[in-house]
């Protein structure tokens, strides 16, 4: 489907770019190799880069729309992008073309308490929305780890997961009615601002999780619920990741606790964050779990006790408990700094986000340690253990050799995943790095329906081209 | 679109019956008017009804293929159903044709505790598998007023909502998968057994609420949680309906509780049921409202004293508490006769399921009332309040001049509700009901793309003609 955009000559008419300098201004339209080279990568830097030809910062629909159609005209692809913190290329401009920046749309537009509800614009990034809304004694509950730099725009696009999904939800659970610039420049709306709709096809969540080949996202009308009065975080350690696993197993199925969050994380990115955080990690400490339990100040306690059962019962030999504030932020610094520190295993790093159905958690991990045993190449997992979301980091140095080794195994833990009912992507999307293995999953018929979509709603393939379906 | 469907004359071929019962049985494929009149009509009787010329009884995802597969290479419509309780006509079979029954694949196939998952088939009545996951100490939280006799197939195509909703969401969010039978017979799956998935479109989503327009629905995997270990019930009395509203606001947003349930009920329902259920409601009540809270029993002992105390602060004169089931079941029998004992008002009902941004809610009920007063026609509310879905229920006698009045009121409440940002169908879905409406909420390039996919996925549109979108 993306033969155009395989054979396209790089090269953009210079009408199309007057066009788009009338339209925005010579200063948010950059063809300089400064800008350009900015736009080329996402945090997937170790995969792959692709040059726009032209970066363009839009700053209302208008301009969204003015741009699209002008790609229209010119038949030039089209990338949108937020903070390109992205974990599966969805934002690269892998054709050239146009990237089409969205962050100067970083307006607030409303929080609407009484409606449990606000609007947005897609340049504005996580946790300082997050952050906003708490104010107002609210919470958006979806929570990626980019939350601090990410853009709601990225996490619509991509559907992102993150921390507290097992209890909370993912993106797509919040997302009432979103602004679409389609790829030949109209703009519709889907949904509804009531938390409730059934009228005609469900729009909003085609378009969530689309990853930028449907339509660039202008407004986004998410659903809010009131802020929980406490949290408290659990932190406890294992001597082997099994017992972690199966303490995470008891939370759930023998306490009956749905916790905010309930993070796995095993030995080698134990070792690799001692130091960094702002807590003492014990030497013989080979997993473990970070639990955030949340609500009304005395459920919170309750549910604790019960966490903190599970775990002693599955052999936790140390529980941390973080009441305030601070000392929560220095717990959780050791999961936060998991990503940039596994760099002190290997230069290289390809982060997976598969996700397997709960029980099948166990497979999954010790497969990928076997793996590991067997390449050479040190494995780390560490993430969404209650929703079975799992982080596989292979660690590798540069070099072909180590490179075609990483790809062998990838090969091999997605096979397996597939083979326990499992998905490639949890919540990183597919884009350009999974879009080989997403024929692994599904299969040819349901790929084919969801390619028919995107011929529908983009005929000419510009937007976002390459992504998701291999060209 | 359905212009095949409206000129299309009556008359299988003789031809299409003979391999319909060649594959099913001829017990299970009937043409006798005893029969075809039982499939000619929903729970939406007063409204529309509509012969199918054929009713089929599939047993295997292989039948309705082989069904489907008849009746695309005959032309013949299909419309799905399962036990016939919609409220929108969306199982009407508008241009006879086959009336696809799917009520014998009734087996739970799979409720797995460790997962949390459990699959089903389409014709498994949603109450009987409520309490079947009950038995694992899980819960699957959609609860649609119908959950007795609903079956699960049918609350996937309307994407039933029901009164746990505010809690725990709507049917669309427990779906993680669906086998779905094209409206060429070919067989499908979407999604993932896994909790998390973003591997490509969203087709699960895009199937579930298109009220069998898209394809027949065989096999469901749906998400469960483990089950709250208690729930205990808050049944508040006021003289208002007003101080009934500012109730429900101030315990989402004073006390900070999403109940389980809240439900709303008004002066006209309270006179209806007085009597029926097993409990005495006090002379002065004018409204009421219906809490459930549920969880850990010490957390349901707090949040119950949130509730009572936002219910006070607005004037409840008195309250009920209902901390065991027999107690429980009585107080909910208030709510749960009020559809039927409407009827004690008047002969026939209109029962409408808008949704609102919850602070616009007052609006629409004063709305409804003063219509009501206008064209001297009963008109009752009560719902789902905690979410801003409300049932309006037109109370009419028979006759034309009365439906007339009732359904410009119909017309002036539509008008309101989309003027405030609400929706036409929270719940109950458009089917032939709400298709008149449609175009009145949705916009046309919106409305233009939804017909579109019906049209990349059924060109010969037999699935279900004529429901949503107005022929």
């Amino acid at each position: 489907m993306t033969e155009k955009g395989v054979s396209r000559k790089l090269g953009l008419d210079k009408n199309a770019l007057d066009e788009l300098a009338r339209a925005l201004g010579k200063e948010y339209v950059r063809t300089n190799v400064e800008d350009l080279v900015c736009y080329s990568y996402d945090a997937t830097a170790t995969r792959q880069r692709a040059m726009p030809e032209v970066v363009v910062k839009a700053s209302t629909t208008d301009e969204v729309a003015t741009v699209v159609k002008v790609a229209d005209k010119y038949d030039i692809p089209v990338s949108p992008c937020g903070a390109r913190s992205g974990l599966s290329g969805g934002s690269l401009p892998l054709y050239g073309g146009i990237a089409l920046d969205t962050t100067r749309m970083d307006r607030i537009l409303e929080i609407n308490a009484p409606d449990l509800i606000a609007v947005v614009e897609p340049g504005v990034v996580t946790k300082r929305f997050q952050d906003e809304v708490a104010k107002h004694k609210l919470f958006y509950p979806p929570d990626p780890g980019s939350a601090e730099f990410s853009t709601l725009g990225g996490n619509v696009a991509e559907c992102s997961g993150g921390m507290a999904g097992i209890k909370y939800g993912v993106t797509r659970d919040y997302i009432l009615s979103l602004e679409v610039v389609l790829p030949d420049g109209r703009v519709i709306n889907t949904g509804s601002r009531s938390w409730r709709t059934v009228a005609g096809y469900d729009l909003t969540r085609l378009f969530v999780g689309s990853e930028g080949t449907l339509g660039v996202f202008t407004k986004i009308t998410v659903k809010l619920i009131p802020l929980p009065a406490k949290v408290e975080t659990v932190l406890a350690y294992f001597t082997t990741s099994a017992d972690a696993v199966d303490a995470a197993d008891a939370i759930i199925l023998e306490q009956g606790v749905i916790p905010k969050t309930l993070e796995f994380v095993d030995s080698i990115c134990i070792d690799s964050v001692r130091g960094y955080g702002g807590i003492e990690i014990p030497e013989e400490a080979k997993a473990l779990l970070l639990v955030d339990v949340d609500g009304d100040p005395h459920i919170v306690g309750r549910e604790r006790l019960r966490v903190e059962e599970a775990c002693k019962y599955n052999n936790a030999f140390q529980i941390v408990i973080a009441e305030d504030a601070e000392k929560r932020n220095a717990v959780w610094q050791v999961r936060r700094v998991i990503s940039p520190a596994l760099f002190k295993v290997a230069g290289k790093k390809l982060n997976e986000d598969v996700c397997v159905p709960r029980s099948r958690m166990k497979e999954i991990t010790e497969e990928a340690y076997s793996t590991s045993e067997e390449y050479s190449i040190p494995t780390a997992c560490f993430g969404h253990i209650g929703d079975g979301n799992i982080h596989i980091n292979f660690l590798y140095e540069d070099g072909n050799e180590q490179q075609a080794k990483v790809y062998e195994m990838l090969d091999r833990i997605t096979k397996k995943v597939i083979e326990v009912g499992g998905t490639i992507s949890g919540e990183h999307g597919i884009g350009t790095a999974k879009a080989k293995h997403l024929p692994w999953e599904i299969p040819p018929q349901e790929l084919e329906l969801m390619k028919s979509i995107t011929k529908l709603i983009d005929p000419k393939n510009i937007m976002n081209p390459g992504k998701i379906f291999v060209p």
